[in-house]
């Protein structure tokens, strides 16, 4: 929830051309979505399951640009935009709790033409049919029409936590039905040749379960299971 | 969550032939949606964001007919039915926290039968697939099959608290994917003017930012950002 | 949330051969939905409201097949596809509170090349764009894509708590919009004769409701409400 | 949660001078505590249970000064100690949910030189161990030693909506073990009387209950749970 | 939540001369308190973590009187106190959940002098500081002043499920500190065998512990670990 | 609540030796408390106020040793007390949300038997009144008697993300009644003597608001709100 430091002390600060994850990892990986990327880096990244998206089968991959906000201030997001170019994924925590609604359909209008393709908010959101009618998809804690002031600083380009995530700027960031997943630019790379990795594995398993062959079988799981001390009963008995 | 009181005392009482906002005045107030009425009154009126719409896109707008129920307890639902007019929109408030399932379809049949526009319960309702098919819109806290008695008496147009907003007999109730919000009769007036002055702003406003202009150049923000203390640093050094 | 004890201890078994709600009567019971049933059952057997389905206007019923896992390992599921046959619903309870996604597109293959129709899990789901494409229905409590592990053993078809209904293995299960009811095999006999008879008398209340009747006349209670002392007083006054 | 209009717009205002509950009455009400004064009142002015005392067994009874506040800004605070007198208790909600920290040992401080008696916040409160110590009594919603800024005016004796309950600048708070409950000026004098009839009969029933007579007899409740259907059935049988 | 059904049908009843568990194992079991109880019954009868006492260091054990009641409504406490005997403990659970304070000064004292040794109530109780001052112990989901109605009947000794556990009447119950477990009749005997050799290990363990001894050493875990995979990495390096 | 990655992938791993912030400095911070200390280091490293503490009136500082460990399996707890040193504070977050009691009085003896000082943990403890006897305090959660297995490895002195706070081994960590605060390692000598200032600054301020000074001639607050625009009126008008 609270903003990480980024050991430049408490100074509300903007950080500009931040290295991000490049285009082609981007596209190589978006495809796989939330669950199997999350599967291929372990447990680290995911965010917390009530962030939830404002309309289903949205699916977004892109690099970050974080912003940490005061609670109940949205002035940060106006300056975080100048920031963001295309394929890039606003991330938004507040540094205490917020059902604010701290995001509408004019900021989307306003990231859409810089390219963005969507919204991260551990906080509110409003506007949520324009933004359903645009195809502006947002993730987001609550959905709500309570406004916002603009009066204190906060910083753009620093690491966050986001719903028990940390994420860093340029960071790879997918979200999907599923939720929020992050990947550090360090690791996208393992990431996708684990991710590949998985899903060859996958679909051998899924043709064989289709024609109703058993995951017990398939895994192997019986021998394990009985060395456990799995015992069988017959309900008729 | 709790009643307010009406100065009558304890005894239950339904108020007959209250005094609505006028058609003309909710008419006009309608197209404009929740987020922007609970923009142009301030921070009065908006309802807890756990109240939710059973399906997407709905909108509704009109005035209120209150109802105080027991816990578990649908009866004044009954009550409330015959003091609807065309136009109006029943509100619900438990005097306790329930998840009961206080409203189904044979109640969405009658009131639809009265006029009445759709349902805000801060407790839980039921067959919402019928009511989804019957196009009867209800924002409500939960859903819930669970059942109610007919056994204690509420109250009916009296000043109610429905999910943390004051909601008096007779007051503008608008409805739609953003949440709900109350407007009291006494400032629908000015809550038009600010609206449309508001809406004409942001349409000036929205016509910039989609040509990719910075809400940081058209809001003139600059300035006021760096007098804080706003400082830029290249990610890069 | 816990499993009940089934009489044999803390072994880790899996029943078989359970004896299951006759076909007949499910298919009587199913096109009732969870509403009717639920009443008609008496104040037993839902679930709590928190049990959400993964999209909308599914409905299912058919027999219990029940899993007790622990916390953050989904192994018993795999052992329970086995005792699984057409008709079955899954029901899956941890044996304390997680929000791990134990269930995904493949088990879901799995299930339902064995003629499962459904699932119900008191915890997460994942990969529920490909559950909505191959439309495979899901009531949980959370959806996330946290991934378990599959090291500890629990039991298949002994008596569970789900939600905080108790589920015994063979039990009638029915889901839809309005959540999840077990009806225990040996009352859905009286709970099928008592839907029968709620919805004729239903039946002919809708048709005089719709009509603009109002439910004070229809179900009598005027005579009531005014014993009990409900007044009426005029807003003009 | 959110605050009440005081019918004068959006305008921050501090109202001064506002009436206030007779300090006589307030101290005739005081003994009788949060429970038999909110029975007293009918289901009118309880606050949401998730408001807690930062100590067990303080008690407060006095006049309301009302704050209403930005999420996480503390500044109307300073503002509304200038309008406390002794025997007041100051009374603060967000204008959205905030779990920052409000108050601490500081304002603790300055409102004990004023004479208040305590604080009720929907929201934080920190410096427990220092409250605790210098006897300040707290009814929060959270304990939180999040920061607040000093950015954005509120208002000081508006009507508000805290945790559920309406407050009126100069209505009678009691808070106890049990919660918080208000009630409004104008009815003091019928609670009063209310009260004092309800613990006269709560006595009279005490005496008989500690002698192991049954509530059965004492409120002679046989008849008319015979008269619903209760039945009693040998577990021996 | 809900409560279970007796096999009875939908009538109300209440059954006497319930058939408990032993005194000698009431007193047998007693001391081990809640955890060692719950592990030595495996996963199974602990009650939710949301079950919490109103004051600390209480700890009661003793046989259930199980108390099904509609939301709001405490009538059938007023019923069940007439089956209570030395030793019970109540067991009150909602049919839907309820934040209603059920239960005050009043009914302690009457099952005080029943000999009842506390209360556990999956809703709301009141009169907290009363309760602790006169040392009736109670576990509950709330506190809260809200009163109830008695309009509705329940049931009095019939299997509930409260806070997630299974309740039979006569069953074991033990409450402190960490919460509450229930265990059926028909499994004290074993339970109480191995809580015993449970509590005779664990003391050989403390005992090695409080030296300073490794519980990786006192367990024997270090190969099981590094079986599994575990490394060890110099954070000097 | 999940952990964060350290660079090394998935493997499972012990950190040894890791470097800890001096004693000296500990010493020095820890009077200042979580409030103070919070409050000099900016919107960082205070956990979410769902951490509560299990007995009033405890407080420590040390060293933090992090631990992350599966959804109810604290085998790795025990591997971390070896890694411990007198002066340290275990700090444990599950990969998933869980409220098992993953600790109890024998790990407790372990602990204190290796000097450290107490413990955080984002999920539930037990045997809550023995840690209160021997004065070992933690910060939870939960409290719950739910057991842990010994199944799956975590890892242990890896940077984690703790109910919100990214916390690195070795960093600082305060806890009290207001909660758990973390220091980055780099940071406590800035955030020292920003305390120091703080505190002297705040012993002035409490001199003159104690003899009834207003916070508002303190702080030289007048002007500003003025010139926000903050009104008064008179509520005798």
């Amino acid at each position: 929830m609270h903003g990480v430091d980024n050991g430049g002390g408490r100074m509300s600060v903007v950080v500009t051309n931040v290295e991000r994850v490049e285009r082609g990892v981007v596209e190589a990986l978006a495809p796989f979505g939330v669950a199997t990327i999350h599967e291929a880096q372990g447990p680290y990244g995911l965010m917390a399951p009530y962030m939830r998206p404002i309309y289903p089968a949205a699916l977004i991959a892109g690099t970050a640009i974080t912003v940490s906000v005061p609670p109940g201030d949205n002035w940060m997001i106006h300056v975080a935009v100048e920031q963001c170019r295309p394929g890039d994924i606003l991330v938004v925590a507040p540094t205490s709790a917020s059902d604010c609604g701290y995001f509408g359909d004019l900021l989307a209008s306003s990231l859409k033409a810089q390219g963005v393709l969507g919204l991260i908010i551990e906080a509110g959101v409003r506007d949520v049919r324009a933004l359903t009618e645009m195809r502006f998809p947002v993730w987001s804690r609550y959905v709500s029409a309570k406004g916002t002031v603009k009066a204190t600083l906060g910083s753009v380009n620093i690491p966050i936590i986001c719903a028990g995530a940390q994420v860093n700027p340029g960071d790879f960031v997918v979200a999907d039905d599923d939720g929020v997943c992050v990947v550090p630019r360090a690791r996208v790379d393992s990431v996708l040749a684990s991710a590949r990795a998985r899903e060859r594995k996958e679909a051998a398993v899924r043709a064989r379960l289709v024609t109703g062959e058993l995951g017990l079988d398939v895994y192997e799981m019986r021998e394990a299971l009985a060395a456990k001390g799995l015992t069988y009963r017959d309900g008729k008995d």
